[in-house]
């Protein structure tokens, strides 16, 4: 049967074999839900980059500029990181460009994978579906926190294994743990949510609005992968 | 108030300040089960070690030595990993050297804190009174398996978190996660257990009888610490 595996954070990414592999990079608050959205909504192309100067460079040559920095919008941007921002009329057609404090470093640590899909609750069903129809084992990268475990990432690998439990066998211990979490958490999301320290982090800028965007269920059907240094999206 | 946190894996020990902070190491299956075992039941002393050869170098000074590796006992040692070992007649008022995959290492890894104490199911109860009682912050150190994520040492450190809610406030979201397995898991210890991929490695090698033993809370008062090089026991 092929295999599932969770990786908790990127600190621990070293653990795991990625080559022939399709990986599910997470980071629900917010970036991976930000790149569904946008994609849901509109927008062309997301290049993620690692430093606020590449994304600088890409605002030069007429991309839309996105920045987050510890969860603010960065100076001189275009955009921040809410994912309403990636549904304005401004951003359709268009090409963004994306620096995010953790989210952007996963993709990059993944790129030794087979594929690198873009997973949220927001298109949660997408991805599922999709991963059922292939061949590979799949690892789900959660981006965390500065390296860190965190909850709502791990929520989102547990909500993917058991839309998967049957289908795939669990790796390791990890895919148990995200699942019994997410099935605690499922029937009051934002009260778990609000108990995690990034929403704790994120409420005091203000953002409920966006948690409670964020940890809606497969309202989109796109999925962002990665082609060269893009994301561009599939259904 | 003082903070309580929990680290998953000895991988993810260099997010984690130690200097002056209580480290609780924890291997349910089976090493700090053992070395709480052992010393309740008699044994004066237990040094840890990495190396099968310092193990026997520790024997040849008159040490009874106990090494495992993969789950089953060592070619030309005195004892395995089972607890039950640890509990014979011929233990008492020994010394025992003892080498493992994962706990050993973890205590290695943990000497720049303050104070080192040896945690399992057994022994919870005494261990969370003591940590009432001291001024300082506490991480519970998850030994993992091979460095990574493993089901009991988390449901452990999420014990001893529950335990302490109240007294300590949690640092970050892996206390949160940590606490909420353990709450669905309590009261079907046994099988969750069972699912989890180490009891499976170990349920080949005919151990069940030793997970039903490690799973037992509070059992014993004794709390093994590390002084020097040495594991004494304090109540």
């Amino acid at each position: 049967m092929k295999q599932i595996d969770v990786c908790l954070t990127p600190d621990l990414l070293h653990q795991y074999e990625l080559k022939n592999k399709i990986v599910v990079v997470v980071d629900i608050l917010r970036a991976t839900s930000c790149m569904v959205s946008g994609m849901a909504n509109g927008v062309k192309e997301i290049v993620p980059v690692a430093t606020l100067e590449e994304c600088k460079d890409l605002q030069d040559l007429g991309y839309l500029a996105a920045a987050e920095r510890n969860g603010s919008k960065a100076d001189g941007f275009d955009m921040g990181n809410s994912p309403f921002e990636y549904m304005e009329e401004k951003v359709k057609g268009k090409k963004v460009a994306v620096t995010t404090t953790n989210g952007t470093l996963a993709i990059h640590k993944s790129l030794a994978a087979k594929e690198i899909l873009i997973g949220a609750f927001l298109n949660l069903k997408a991805v599922s579906e999709y991963l059922k129809n292939k061949e590979e084992d799949v690892i789900v990268l959660c981006a965390g926190w500065k390296g860190k475990f965190n909850l709502e990432d791990t929520l989102f690998a547990g909500a993917l294994c058991h839309h998967l439990r049957g289908v795939f066998e669990f790796a390791c211990d990890a895919p148990l743990a995200a699942e019994a979490m997410y099935l605690i958490a499922k029937n009051d999301m934002m009260k778990y949510m609000q108990d995690s320290s990034h929403a704790k982090r994120l409420a005091k800028l203000n953002v409920v609005k966006d948690i409670e965007f964020c940890i809606q269920e497969s309202i989109y059907d796109i999925i962002p992968y990665l082609s060269g240094k893009s994301l561009l999206g599939k259904k």
